[in-house]
């Protein structure tokens, strides 16, 4: 039985991903996490299938390492040490999403800066560039051994978004709205940036306007109004999840939990 | 009980809204507004949410000074000082459209002037430029304080469309259907006048075509030929609201009107 | 009671029509005309409405002139003498349309010349140029005098398009298929041409590839194969009109045929 | 009556084709086809007709000279020796697509290398171009010449996809899933390409990038996850096709095959 602060958590956690994939953020991949709210030692992050298909059914529960805390069948996705190795550094981080957006892809490729051109997207802040290959050399560009984590989110630093050369973006919030909001403005700044960059000329906001903007858009009723008009298009494009019920839940977190540390034994390897 | 030409202005308000929600003029944010018929010192504005989610139920009646007539526990928009300042600098005026169009924006980033490229935006006539910075230093971007909003009001000037630096744009009008029409077909303009930019040359109306053009896209057969397609997608888009009914209303205009100064008690403040 | 070939060809006027709404060449403006098919003095377009919206019992009859045969409250877009000027001048031509489309409109904006540049458009052809202003000075750019309707039909000369500066384009056809193919590809290969000349090189097809290409798309097969494409798209946006019963049929067409001449009486101006 | 392998094979042809028409890589052209599983001389492909329209039952079976293996009255596509040709000299080859998508053409069009800018789109690897005019001189710009085909197969070469200058792009894979993948993130990468290379910037993935993010996305768990979501959106779009019973089929395979050679008489000639 998954208690009820859980339970609307992985119902948020499903609403939050199909937002962002009705916003044409995700699409076959990336990948969204939620911190447990009383556990800062654990994540939840749905078993390896694009996003928009994801359940509540499919959430599974991880440790900071990144390994399921029960035994599970499931594929997981081989990236997920993104939000583990985020989550161990920032401790206050509670949302994390991945995802190769068309918007800020541009960015990834021609490794121009990626800087707020209005006051929305201010929530964004400054964005730190990654690339995979300067500390791994070639590989199959995909984030999955912890020491590329840990990179990445050293290159994250104190910031809440960074861009990975030739491959995406990673986000992170205090909340699943807060990430949300950033991660759906930085893609339209991104969209508007290109557009100036072509017209020749780009202003942007003053560290000043910066720091306001987006103090004044992280507040609930900002956050709140967003979220709502996300939400009604969700539903419209019949895509809301079905409220859980408090005695059903996520597939890992309904078995009992008397195994609590890392199942090594059924978990499929990462490679 | 409202007024029936009350009930017949707030449902085209919210049809006007949802026009520029449907065209993608208007997302989460942005606002529409309308003066009052019979009381030149009074206009209506939907309360603080995503204008495509707004209902006539949610219309709330503000004096120019952007205080709303009756008291209420909605909260409102914090930018309403845009439509109660140009109300009072333009007594021609009777709605206004500020929005963060995805077309306008590029021009409010890269300061390149925005000109009428072909004859149906030539309603947009000149269009200034304001840039809040110049008066105010730093802020969070919004315009909240009336000097803020009076000062946007000075850079409108006798135009009827005015640029945001960084931040979006304002839109006037002598009815909703015209304001929806100029706003429509600036951002459209603003599309064709970026590409036209990346093909290296731009070519404009001249001073006579713009007049000649824009005095026939104002007169009621043009503008209704456009309402009526447009709301016809709105239709579509299932967002039309329901015809209201003569003796229900918005919510503050059904209460009785005993109270008619600015209810500043039960006000949440504006920041 | 009108006969069962135009029963038919209103019909397929009405889908023409639609189709291009549907494929984004039309909106609330621009308009679709057809020939009569036994009398090449006549030819048929709806009233004064948003194109997406014109239903067969809206379509009108008009001469050459473009005065209605019959007499009619309806109004009348005022630019119909693009359509009988083209027909004068064009006993090849049974079908015209005239647009505003995003795709095609940067090029009327700057100038920069339409080649095909993929063997589907070659049906475009040449395609010339022609500025109102060039002849007439200072317009509303509307064609609504017949000498600017022959001016514009002089410059389409002996093409089947032509873009008019600042202002859109028109197409003609030897049918309503071939001129819908025209359209929809003249569109795509701007919008592709736009694109290419982006990326700073644009090849284009060659005087021989242009008339083989041309010659095999305007063949029965392929306008079929792109028309029940198109057709199936207008069904599924519920756009289609409902197949006309064989005595029914358009407003002026029901009417007694006992005047035949132009009845100016009860038309109203035309500006 | 169709084995059952062949009934599975027709269903994934029809899903593979209808997910491209959905992707908007295919609209009223282009065509797709898949190889005998059994017998590596043989491919099917649907009649001539729009990709998105293409049923079961228009499936037809060809041997590699592209004639079709039972006598049929069905017009077939001129190009199908585009298929013939590439399944003779690639016999690790199992699935053909043939397009003209809006992503790849500005390519076709500029002569600009395509070149794999983030790690999905590297299962493209090195993409060729083919201009029909260097071998052909003009032509009506179609590959309907086996001598045609074959020339475009040597231009391919070892490649997977092949750009083909003012036409549009030619894409193969092992299988039906491989091919899709690779056809919609090649435009993935192309739309992203045109985008970076107006940044002013492009950075690609190196050689051992290629290979090795190559090699990690076709495998069934990347393919699979791919495949089940754009098989979600078919089906949202209402384009998922009944799943054939085992003794039903396309026309030309459920008629008796005592007749095995190709049938030439009642064969449309080809242009």
């Amino acid at each position: 039985m998954v208690a009820d602060d859980l339970a609307e958590l992985f119902h948020e956690l499903i609403v939050a991903t199909r937002i962002l994939a009705n916003q044409k953020v995700l699409d076959a991949f990336g990948h969204v996490s939620v911190r447990h709210p009383r556990d800062p030692g654990r994540y939840f992050i749905p078993r390896h299938r694009a996003p928009e298909l994801a359940e509540i059914s499919d959430i599974l529960e991880m440790n900071l390492d990144s390994e399921p805390v029960r035994p599970t069948e499931f594929r997981m996705y081989s990236e997920r040490v993104i939000h583990g190795e985020i989550y161990k550094a920032r401790p206050d981080v509670n949302a994390v999403c991945h995802h190769h957006s068309h918007a800020v892809l541009p960015f990834c490729i021609s490794g121009r800066e990626l800087v707020p051109v209005f006051h929305l997207p201010a929530v964004m802040g400054h964005v730190p560039f990654w690339d995979q290959r300067d500390e791994f050399g070639d590989t199959d560009m995909l984030v999955v051994k912890p020491e590329e984590g840990a990179s990445l989110a050293r290159a994250l630093g104190r910031n809440w978004m960074v861009l990975m050369r030739r491959h995406g973006a990673t986000v992170a919030g205090t909340s699943l709205r807060e990430m949300t909001f950033r991660t759906v403005y930085s893609c339209e700044n991104a969209a508007l940036q290109s557009q100036a960059m072509a017209h020749g000329r780009v202003d942007q906001l003053s560290p000043g306007e910066i720091a306001l903007s987006s103090a004044h858009s992280v507040r609930p009723p900002s956050l709140g109004r967003a979220w709502d008009y996300w939400v009604r298009h969700v539903e419209k494009a019949g895509l809301m999840p079905a409220k859980a019920a408090a005695n059903s839940g996520p597939a890992s977190a309904t078995r009992p939990k008397t195994k609590r540390g890392p199942a090594t034994r059924k978990v499929k390897k990462r490679r």
